[in-house]
């Protein structure tokens, strides 16, 4: 068992800030984007997609965010609405920014891209003073995204939902979520990834991840458990590190490490697994089970969404992870 | 018939130069985007869709352009060379640029818009040193669009190929085109139509798009008249003037002007109207027709291409137009 | 004599549009810059200096600019009145733009150079709505230099004076004033030269600046007279080619060329020479003089500046030109 | 006495991060700049007239920061190193940036205002990975200044500094400096002001410094106590807020203030009193002294440099700033 300290007096379980977007799935399969013709539009964004995660899942959850004065952001705010995310601080744009957008391309279940759009993307222009101190100091647990720091003034505001959270006692978990063509530089990614993982309880990443928040450190043999230590000299209580096909190990403060069980799915495509994985898992933390419980939780959740065509719109309700687990068979 | 001296010697009919996007049409018409989920994908922008019609109409063709180096842009130079264009100088953009987007909305036959993604596009990064002089030389008619003058490089790859048409004595069509929304301010607008529509022979526009040139001039009535003998003192030799409902007018430098009938459609929506209206048109004037006759071509094409779903995949071939003429009533 | 159409009936002589700076010449010279302590300041900016001369020579002048809102801009806008020039057009910039800056550095008569500051000056800001049409209408001669065709807005306001100039019938004269730091790309360059230069009656410029004007033409020998016919073709009345050293050489349009003495100086620095030299030689073009005499005139006014500290401040009345050519001695 | 804990085992005294400048001071004082003529060049910038007080007194110094490639950068690194500083980490930067200006402007002995040159200014391009981690390792007090946090990547430079600073136990130093004109909006300076301030030791800043930083916060009363309360939360043991002419305050983390007597002085400008006296109290903190003495010798060494010309150059000895206390009368 964790020992996060989620304040269970504050109403709100969830709240996500940073990335809205759309996602436009190729629905001709196994074969290159140049032969695809037509598209399905859906909600994306990982911040997004672990929001939606977390209130199929039966918690109480908002969104921090900001989307495009057009078709696409009002698509985006009343689809959050129809999931019963409260929308009071998805704020509307109104510099002409557009919504970030991103085709998928499945060649095969195993090669999988992503052609984005981001420049000009409303969810970047998010202001610190647009970030309601009231959306935060409810919430237990506050997720932040890496994606959101890649540009100013987003990556002000989530700072400044990092100072909120921090003056009232909030639980946060940082999805690393990191992007590149979105950065200026692999040294600028470093510093922000750093200062913001020092506010963080929960750091979730993939070992590549790691890899460049340590940049200009010391970790010549790219050890699991040097890097999950650093964080438990600032706040971390858990640190979850991905190694793609082998699973997760997550270490805590502790000194203990724990690796699940993973699952056999149908795969279709990969995106959304790491979403759905952290929803699953923070589902469980909050649900103050053991970390092993969480994360067969998540990987659970991920075996669902990779055998469907979308991300946010296949995340899973809880009686739908359990039977899954039920009549699945692990992999051992 | 107009006085326009194409070199019949040259080998090659036709060549545009310009903007190529991604058109991505939604499938559930009449209803506003919000309520569309999925979208379909064609090659679009006026020049090239001006390009594809004609081909259709079985001109010898080829384009001036730049593409994304992705899926988008490989699909825009294969559906190209699908339709007989010459793409030597369609130019793959290396600084990761995106292809421009516009995505249809259909509320109704007469209220449509379009949402635009036109933020790092690669088309307007075409450079003057990428145009091909030998492409423009070898062409009797080169067209130019407005959008491709909307910033740099792209603008100055224009007036250059401006230079090499003067220099090899090809007659050039200026599509006015103009989408405020590439342009920094009205004011440099209508410096650079006015540079460019100095150096053209045939200039075709809305009434609103004369209106924007002419913010630097007085033309207190809005006279077609006044607008159209303005540039027969450059190269003009007709001048096109676009008033929607109401018809299309063309002066030509020896004062007369001309009318042509129009043709009654199953509107499904008006995309694509003017692009297969400036195909016709510009078709019927390198056949030698007079100048009615090539306007009525022309609207014969638009009313084809606005009872379709698509824009350059609907442009028709000359027996198309040829039939529709035929078995159509004008309207009067 | 020259076939300059001047329209004597304007009341006003002279117009210059373009660049207004602030040179801060180095107090010690013969040394390099780091061990210069002290800066005096002057106006400067190559259409500026030239006005300045044209005043001096006894000219009515007007200027069309723009200025910083500081201390910077007010010194300008105060110098310009002192020297007689009219300033209704020098228009004061409320964006937060400088005053671009020149440090000179004279190590040695003939090793000079310049350190520049140009981000975010306020001459490159003015628009073609700031352009007055009647300043152009009633001047005899607009003179337009190529640092303002550098960066948007004052490029399109470069090209609506030159509008305004044809349509009332003003003589232009275009000084190449060739300053690579501003511009983007050679291409650019070259792009918005030629189609300024296709305005103008007088072309004044050195053989390397009319190198970078054919970078998309043929002269490979890179003679004089292909340059100077090339605008024949256009509006060109005259065209000055300077060779440094070896002397200028103008080029008329009946196929006649012509050079002029030059003079010995006792050289301080190599700064201001051109703008002193183009004063003088449009100076003897407006008073009707042969185009010899007039070359010998700017000669002698650019021998007279070099010889002192300063460009702008040192600019010569027509009697201080008198004196110094009687008294010297011309080299052969 | 405080209870900083300064590593007296490491070599350098002292190393500063941020901006390096050029001052252009007029000569012609007492009347507004449109009326100087001649300007006195000087190395300026806080952290940089800051390190050369230190050296001035005696410390061994260092400095982190970026020149341009040119004649004023040349000069800044020579000066430097005239004053006995450490420039190994002095970067020249290779894009074309330039230096920094601020011109003087002395209206009388209390109003003085700069024009500041910032736009392309080298110093703000320093990079993360060019800040040498040794350098700051080896020093006991590191020094960073609020304007190199104006723009990234100086940004992210000065968060690694902190970095480095905090994994060598080095004390590290905030002046506040904050100068609006480069920063994008208020609330990116807070959000950054507030991240940097938590590494700190020792923050010195005016009270609207303080109120700037307190945006997202509550201090209704600005209460200086509220204020420094906050930071010692973090890692602050002593927190200076000025307050003009009536004086600073200094706050340390036992809960007790202190004051320090002020000295007449014969003003010619206001320039520069903040980088002296903070290099006066720096000097004395790391001598061990009390705060009240370190602060009157802070208050000497401003009341030396506001009656000289320059700021930099007028940086006093430790035998200067004990000849001006004896022979001083303390105002009251």
């Amino acid at each position: 068992m964790s020992t996060l300290a989620f304040d269970f007096s504050k109403p709100v379980d969830f709240v996500a800030i940073g990335r809205l977007c759309i996602d436009l799935n190729a629905n001709e399969i196994n074969r290159p984007m140049e032969d695809t013709v037509t598209f399905t539009k859906y909600v994306g964004g990982s911040p997004a997609n672990i929001c939606i995660g977390m209130s199929r899942l039966g918690m109480s959850t908002g969104f921090i965010g900001k989307v495009s004065n057009d078709q696409m952001g009002r698509f985006i705010t009343r689809y959050l609405q129809q999931n019963s995310i409260d929308t009071r601080n998805v704020v509307t744009d109104h510099s002409g920014a557009v919504t970030g957008l991103a085709f998928t391309e499945i060649k095969s279940p195993t090669d999988c891209s992503i052609l984005m759009y981001r420049d000009n993307a409303a969810d970047l222009l998010l202001t610190p003073g647009e970030v309601q101190e009231e959306r935060i100091a409810e919430a237990k647990l506050l997720l932040i995204s890496g994606t959101a720091l890649a540009k100013s003034p987003s990556r002000e505001a989530v700072f400044q939902a990092l100072q909120y959270a921090r003056r009232h006692g909030v639980v946060v978990a940082f999805d690393l979520d990191y992007r590149p063509y979105t950065w200026s530089s692999d040294e600028e990614t470093a510093v922000y990834y750093n200062l913001a993982a020092e506010y963080c309880h929960i750091v979730i990443g993939t070992r590549e991840e790691f890899d460049m928040m340590e940049r200009f450190e010391s970790n010549p043999d790219k050890s699991d458990r040097v890097t999950a230590s650093k964080w438990f000299d600032y706040r971390a209580e858990i640190v979850v590190i991905k190694h793609g096909k082998e699973g997760s190990i997550a270490y805590t403060k502790d000194g203990s490490s724990h690796r699940a069980r993973s699952f056999k799915a149908q795969v279709i495509k990969t995106f959304g697994a790491g979403d759905s994985y952290a929803a699953g898992l923070l589902y469980g933390l909050m649900k103050g089970w053991p970390i092993e419980r969480s994360m067969t939780y998540g990987s659970a959740a991920a075996a669902i969404v990779v055998s469907s065509h979308s991300c946010s719109d296949a995340m899973p309700t809880a009686r739908q992870i359990d039977e899954f687990i039920e009549s699945s068979q692990a992999d051992e």
